[in-house]
């Protein structure tokens, strides 16, 4: 591990500003839910007095490295949160996942966590958890990680892709890129590098993340054949299953839905298969004339699993890669093979969520979520996107994020994030950025239609901080500070402009919130 | 009109690339409908010939400065090619406005070149404005615009806001933004300057401007009293409207809608009024205690947009400027009064369209539109966003894009852009660019989800050309053809990239579609 040094003095670690880190306290005292308060300055009133505003807390998902007074060295990985909860249940014989325990009627400190973390009960969270309705992605291998739940009932979450291939990025870049993600606010990580050093980038991330990690683990067992999809076998994959649950992944995504029957509904599309996983086993059942291997070793694998807690994201190999294929046989096809194995991956203790598209068009949206919460037996979903039309590469941010949140509010319980680089290039960090705003942008609209308990304050916090032209505090509201704030500045010069009450748009004349303030002051002296 | 030259220089004169201006014909030699036609390279088959693939036609908004052959002078302004139709309609004495020739049963060449454009009936495009449910706003002053229809059964279109205010900018660049707006496709402009030269600027702006352009009447009334909304008066703004009919502006924004009851109803609002207008005549309202001289007036201000076929669009000044505030009783109650006021301006003959919100959680958004169609006759909705968070400023062309996309599906027409500096200060040519392309994202998911004839073709072609690895036709394909074709430079260098049968994303080894091809040459062989 010697190179990453320098990783860590590059990550900007300009911390948000007008925050401070307070950790929430559970029932035990090493159960610290970290969160960020954001510190507001008072309203004046018309009347020259001043009403103070409270500090609104948010959702934080930097983990250690989000805390002023942790001093972390990526050399030494961050402390092990979850270690002694993990031996506690070694100890007194309790089952090994999450589901195992929530049947057994058993609050773990993990689900205690993620209860403060979302402010709703214990027991919401177990009884969603035992109906496997929601799952909380935590590896016993990964005790670095903070718990976090992904379902319905909850905060919709997203997921952040980082990665080599075999043309780009290094190691330390990917490192950097996991803590920018969770700076941003990325609920979980996936690491979906294809090219050399899988194992060692691998090692590096899950040391020093403090988010759920998953994987493709299909990537690494390719790697082992030489890029030769038809020289994959069972053993091959289960050796690299036990390689990376030992290793700490929370979560593996496994296309054991992609039957091989289902490849010829695809011959059709206008765009084939696009997911890379889909496509290996498509060709490794077409060449050998056999059924997927991972379907028929689904049993074996649920065991794998169950062993460390890493939970699954059944696949979406045939997801449709355009907007003329979306929601055609070859999707539901195995999207319904997605439903037998949630239920038998469930029966045998393993944590499920199903992934799913991709490219459709708005009005196509609904259908999809609607079967899956039918097949899948009310597994949590989580989809890419989906993009809401193929014509704009460059934005296909913005694309997926308005499929993103109209799925979100149907009831995904993950959006996984697309980059402006998405059908391009491999993103950058400020493309990682970007995504990650863009989702949490998605998800958050999606809570604010759900109605989530806590979803409102920040929105109204800010709309109240407009109103006041307190725009200092506009900016530390926003998802993004830094940018709203350099945005200002670049109309807005010297520090009046920080007073002012008016904006560049409208100018001091037509401002309508100092003319609403003025009628208010109006109508309120005439009373 | 001195200083403008540079500004023609300064835009980019950079065509789209791969691309030609075709016109279709009308019926008539001078109707001639502007298209862009993008080539496309021809698809390698497997057994080593080629396949053709057709030019996609796309819908053009540039008007003659699209025109490569076109070399034009913002000092003459563009050719004024709807002369001679206005001339014919005066001399035959028929009607002005498009509404009144609609109900005649006449078919004007203006509607015959939307129907050409859109690819639909003639005369299903007549009896949409005879119904009140479609607009063409072309003031007979404005002969140099190209016909455009707004309603919900054509494609959604967007408009751009431009304009100075008394901080920043200046003619020479409001006229830049224009040209720059309607490239990459603004469908109609907002001349929203509120500063100096207001009435100079407009003059520029509409010379140059192939399409409709829209203006707030009152920004300039109020420069003519120094600012100050008690001062105003229905003579100094029936001045102005006189003055900007007669200069050719194809629709106005009145907030006639804003009613002296509604006032009260905002002061328990959080943001309370967000409109600059609404602010501006309730300040007016409450000082003289009297009810908004707009209402008072409409049936006058109906007589004179009739006269040289200015639509309305019935502003929206109490619409909410935040979560909290959305779907209020002051917001619906102006509704309501929108529509009393569509009836009215349509049984005198004007072409009516109203205008919606704002800031809008997602699961408020269709009651907005359902409302709107019911109340206001089925009348063209002209929205803004909705934007669906308050929590991400410098990201706002994003929160409202997701907003824009599903009320542009419910049924709205128009969606008008918002840039990331929404909130925070003016746009600048960068912002317009992202603002234009953001939104024309939103309109095409709405197109697609609607089912529009022309929707998918483009869809289609760029996921073709994906499958093929044809890179430069997708490039040449995007909404923003530059932009796509950096972004896949920046990981993919040298020119063999652009012909690589994988991209950075996957690597040689994992490229789905290179193997779905694989899959199909392997099964096709042993057919």
């Amino acid at each position: 591990m010697g190179t990453a040094q320098n990783t860590a003095d590059n990550v900007a670690h300009a911390l948000f500003p007008a925050s401070r880190r307070i950790y929430l306290r559970g029932s035990r005292s090493d159960l610290r839910v970290p969160t960020r308060q954001i510190l507001l300055s008072p309203t004046r009133l018309p009347n020259g007095t001043t009403e103070e505003n409270p500090p609104v807390t948010v959702y934080d998902t930097s983990g250690q490295w989000g805390d002023p007074a942790f001093h972390g060295d990526p050399h030494r990985g961050l402390p092990r949160i979850r270690e002694t909860w993990v031996n506690e249940r070694r100890n007194t014989r309790q089952p090994t996942t999450q589901l195992q325990c929530a049947r057994m009627g058993i609050i773990t400190p993990e689900m205690e966590f993620v209860a403060i973390r979302e402010n709703l009960p214990s027991e919401l969270v177990r009884a969603e958890i035992a109906r496997g309705h929601a799952i909380i992605p935590a590896n016993i291998n990964h005790p670095e990680s903070e718990p976090m739940i992904i379902g319905r009932r909850f905060l919709v979450k997203i997921n952040t892709n980082i990665g080599n291939s075999a043309l780009a990025s290094s190691i330390d870049a990917e490192v950097e890129k996991m803590r920018w993600s969770v700076k941003w606010g990325g609920d979980t990580l996936m690491d979906l590098s294809t090219g050399a050093n899988i194992h060692q980038t691998r090692e590096w991330i899950l040391r020093n993340c403090p988010v759920p990690v998953g994987t493709v683990p299909l990537y690494q067992a390719l790697e082992k054949t030489d890029g030769r999809p038809e020289s994959l076998s069972w053993e091959i994959y289960r050796d690299t299953l036990l390689e990376q649950t030992a290793q700490g992944v929370d979560y593996f995504t496994i296309h054991a839905g992609v039957l091989r029957d289902f490849v010829p509904l695809t011959s059709r599309r206008l765009t084939g298969i696009v997911s890379r996983g889909g496509a290996i086993i498509a060709k490794w059942c077409v060449s050998h004339k056999r059924e997927n291997f991972l379907y028929e070793h689904w049993d074996e694998i649920c065991d794998i699993l169950c062993a460390s807690d890493t939970a699954v994201s059944i696949g979406d190999g045939l997801r449709p890669g355009c907007i003329a294929d979306a929601n055609d046989d070859a999707q539901f096809a195995e999207l319904k093979t997605q439903g037998e194995l949630t239920r038998r991956a469930q029966a045998r203790g393993v944590q499920v969520m199903n992934e799913g598209p991709g490219h459709v068009p708005i009005h196509k949206i609904h259908e999809n979520m609607t079967r899956q919460i039918d097949w899948c037996n009310g597994a949590p979903f989580y989809t890419l996107g989906p993009v809401t039309t193929d014509i704009a590469p460059a934005y296909d941010h913005i694309t997926s994020a308005i499929g993103a949140a109209m799925i979100g509010w149907h009831g995904a319980s993950m959006l996984c994030y697309v980059t402006p680089k998405e059908h391009l290039g491999l993103p950058n960090r400020d493309d990682v950025r970007t995504g990650v705003i863009t989702y949490k942008i998605a998800a958050h609209a999606a809570d604010l239609a759900k109605g989530h308990p806590l979803a409102r304050i920040r929105d109204d916090a800010m709309s109240k901080a407009r109103f006041d032209f307190r725009w200092e505090d506009q900016f530390n509201l926003a998802l993004d500070p830094e940018l709203s704030r350099s945005y200002h500045a670049e109309t807005m010069q010297g520090n009046s402009a920080k007073n002012a009450h008016f904006c560049s748009m409208c100018g001091p004349n037509f401002c309508p919130m100092r003319i609403t303030g003025d009628i208010r002051r109006c109508t309120h002296a005439k009373n």
